[in-house]
């Protein structure tokens, strides 16, 4: 059955399957010493374009995120993030698990709303009893969020502006940030990313990889004796390999931009199939992530001939649900949806 | 250069690479429950042979342990090892971050000994001030040892019934576990061990996958909602399929013990090539890491002709190297040692 | 100056600070088995009233509600509690410490809002991503609040009913029961309370003690090596007869319950006094805590001469402050309060 | 019965007490504001005489090392004790609840061998895979050790000498460290102690106070933000005056000093009952600790007449006891002694 139910249905690009073949039998360093993983993080960094960065691999996003918040935050801090953010809601605790609390504000679209950071650091700030608070210590934001939608350039700097007056760090996770940045409807680039941001990851399992994230530190921030931080974690993976011959070969040639760039287009695609039937979308995304008001009864019908993604209720009658496309969407994948919103075999 | 620096320097056995590839684009379930990880499952618990034992895959050995020992430990136990195991040196203080003590005992020939560990249990229950320390919960082995040694079948059921005695779990790293139950000095088999322990793993990553672990409860003992807790962990691939491909590959045919068998001739092979020259071996190991005595400036000259794993020092002029095979030793490389030995180019 | 700042200004009570003199030379066991916490956790159970309860003593209300809670809870679960609870905000991240999530709700009056509970777990037991959540294990609620108001007995009902239907755990955080069960304006008891909640504490700090507060269990639910549990996460006093002692005291012929109600008598006449004089309050409460909003000017003058607790901005020319009463407030404080109101010296 | 069972059998010294009572009813800042603790700390930093040092304080010993080495470690490392030592054996693994490893090394008489330490890291440092273990980067001491032995000036400067080459902190466990300072065979001073190492604490609960352990930083190396910290670890008291005015009475007129030489010389006596009837002595202490060896049968006699403590089994028919002497050891007690020795009633 053709299935939209999310952006990791898939292995991996078939020219990363490719070029894992073609280096498998090469002797290589452990824990991400080898020439791949070197070679991959100085493309990175040129795609990057700012000086003082550094890039480190991680396996999934969870784990990313935990991994970096935990490493950077000190004892006495906590991560703000939007009540809709993957780390508030969608992570089973995990940066909990290493000791320190998600506050989670308030989010318009998706997006951590920058008017309730404000107020909640100018009050945190004035509060008398803040020595009895965690204090703020990093922003989390995801890009695109859990909704698909985007920042644009101008809110990404509205909110890096407040982190660099409270001298808290601000971390983007992208875990699915090829499809922000080749979206029609963005502003934003990569580098103003690594302009704004202290630290982001670029997302490797949603966009091309079997697994895999690159952490970005922008500043000469990475954390001391990373790691063994991440080894503690147990976060290291013996053939680093894996992870470096994957996002070398994403990228090389603007593999990773073309993929995202095909996920976008397909997105659109599937997008004017639901406009042109009349469909409500629950919000507006200008990315990989399509979200559907779907009646009951209808979405019991749909769901026999194409697979989608629950998201919540709606109301008693209606449910949104997600459909999502990814590097691997192809115009058959399209058809069968075609077919399926009609009604047709 | 040719290398025996360890048992993780290639990727992935190539008939694990081609599964991989071949089902790359086939559109699957995440998070572990697609047809491959389910089926990958079934024919580990058939090697296994034993009733009522459940499989989870995991990425890594450290991870393994970690998640392992901390899920299936109380809040107030501690787990013990030998003071050589993996847990106890090796892992950056993983079990340590999860909040349990790893409590130290001394080995023998890389193996715990199970005297010290009847009578600490013993002590332990004697001791009047036992409140205030952590309770054994766990006996943490691993098989083979980071020594390449082996647990006799009577030695691991002395342990099992120490354990048993004391109510005590046992969970036994395989790691290696390929390169010990297809060595030609064991009389462990993979259902003495299902039988034995409360819980293990098969390892991956250094028996012919790019990563992954296969953790076996022998006893309906899976922990609950051990997803959740593995997701907390940042543990959970989204790309379950992974690890699923991989060890489906690796069970089918038997393609784990071929290649085992493999990496265990081809360390007798190399074992002759240091014994038929005079080599000293710090220990006597019958799986494929063999541990060399070296003087220090022989080591040196080595070194430019093949890589191999510095161990320990031995004494001010020795040091003690290692050198692994896997299966992806090949008779080329073999060769290639010999000559370097023997001096020549 | 005279004080309402918060209800921990002064010492213990006096009959308390008697028995530590006249107890203070007989040699006593360590750790809390001394016959002095026998007898107070006998007294104890005796006002609980209630067959199959257990009482341990903690030292005070944040390692309370953390050594409780990550005791109570299994590896994948999260603590439900009001978004303005203690755990939610004024404990530095205390339960994140331990590695668990704190599930903020919505709250009405500082109750945690039972529809929103309600909603919550009806909706995570249909949410099909609910195993990459955290579950919820156990409900927290404050009594008295925050700020200072009660839940009634059907209130409380209501809760315990949602926390059976889902088999949740329900703790009640009594850092100043004291002060609730000894208000002119509950109809609920220390009874009711053993049989609604799984857990619950009688607290020490701010009801006559130096500190301390005594942790019953309801149902002979207490953790397992609960003493090394409360060991491993440096919660157990040598001298356990510290809190033993004091617990003895407040439970011999009510002790406990008269002082608590003596700091009701004092907020009553204490909030006759700000009535009386049109001052108007944030909040409706019926114990020793209450809420005033006063004009910023004033506040900065009536600082001067009585200190009061800063509680938060109201708009941009009010302020929140809290006044609170204790077991320790007198006539004479009234008096000076009356005073400074008026305005005299 | 009379009791040597351990040093905390007593409340506080009567002055002590005194002082709770005479400041019971003065209204105080919370959580250690107060006048008390700052006149207390100024005491101490007197009695320490060492410029830019700081003093907090924390209840109980466990409690304290746990926070100590937790603040003060980074992410990635560990903390080096001896294998006798309390955070080692008898914490309930509070130091690893924290997330750090405890590394074990060899002791002698009770105390860190400094060969030991030197070795270690000397190997640590030369370990290729030293990033794979949690690096050391503190040393714990205790002094007196668990086995009532001091460190020499010679021996504290030799540790600390090491520990400034290796750039590792030294933390002193002064749990007893009044019975250290006021032996008669000492030549450490408390200026050396503060010279020496970068935190120790100066023990209350065992010398003099209900509860109460005072940290002292000797360099201007006080964690951030520590009093989020250590609520965040609920070791936080409300009544920080219960603290403040027990330290200040015990370092007002030397009191501290006065009761610690108390004990010594109450130990001094003990000794010298046990060695003139022909007892063992298991280790020679000059603390107000003794361990001797008892015949099992004329133990069990003993114990029918005066309380002591199990230590550890010798042999099969003699076991190792310890008698403890105090501030709160009498003539009298001695005297019960002695006839208890004596096999008089």
């Amino acid at each position: 059955m053709v299935s939209f139910e999310s952006d990791y249905i898939a292995g991996a690009h078939p020219e990363v399957i490719k070029r894992l073949a073609e280096t498998n039998l090469e002797p290589l360093e452990g824990y991400g010493s080898d020439k791949y993983c070197e070679c991959a993080k100085k493309k990175i960094k040129e795609a990057v374009g700012k000086d003082n960065t550094e890039v480190e691999f991680l396996a999934g996003g969870t784990q990313t995120n935990a991994v970096i918040i935990s490493t950077m935050l000190s004892d006495w801090e906590a991560v703000i993030a939007a009540n809709t953010g993957h780390i508030s809601l969608h992570e089973a605790g995990a940066v909990e698990y290493t000791g320190h609390k998600v506050i989670a504000l308030a989010q318009k679209n998706g997006k951590l709303d920058s008017d309730a950071l404000r107020v909640y650091l100018r009050d945190f700030s004035a509060d008398d009893n803040r020595e009895h608070m965690p204090i703020p210590g990093m922003v989390y934001i995801s890009h695109p969020t859990e909704y698909g939608t985007l920042y644009s350039k101008k809110e990404l700097k509205t909110i890096s502006d407040i982190c660099k007056e409270y001298s808290i760090s601000l971390f983007l996770d992208g875990a699915r940030l090829g499809y922000g940045l080749m979206s029609y409807d963005t502003d934003l680039t990569l580098k103003d990313i690594a302009e704004y941001c202290d630290v982001f990851y670029i997302g490797g399992t949603k966009v091309g990889a079997l697994c895999g994230e690159a952490v970005v530190f922008t500043n000469g921030n990475k954390p001391k004796h990373f790691l063994t931080s991440i080894k503690k974690r147990g976060a290291l993976l013996a053939k680093g390999r894996l992870l470096g011959v994957q996002f070398d070969t994403l990228f090389t040639d603007g593999l990773y931009f073309k993929i995202s760039r095909h996920a976008t287009d397909m997105a659109e695609k599937m997008k004017a199939l639901f406009v042109s039937r009349g469909y409500k979308f629950f919000i507006d995304s200008p990315t990989n992530q399509q979200f559907i008001i779907l009646e009951n009864e209808e979405m019991e019908k749909l769901k026999e001939k194409v697979r989608f993604g629950f998201w919540e209720k709606y109301d008693g009658e209606h449910t949104v649900v997600r459909f999502a496309t990814s590097w691997s969407t192809t115009e058959n994948d399209l058809n069968a949806l075609e077919m399926a919103l009609d009604g047709k075999e």
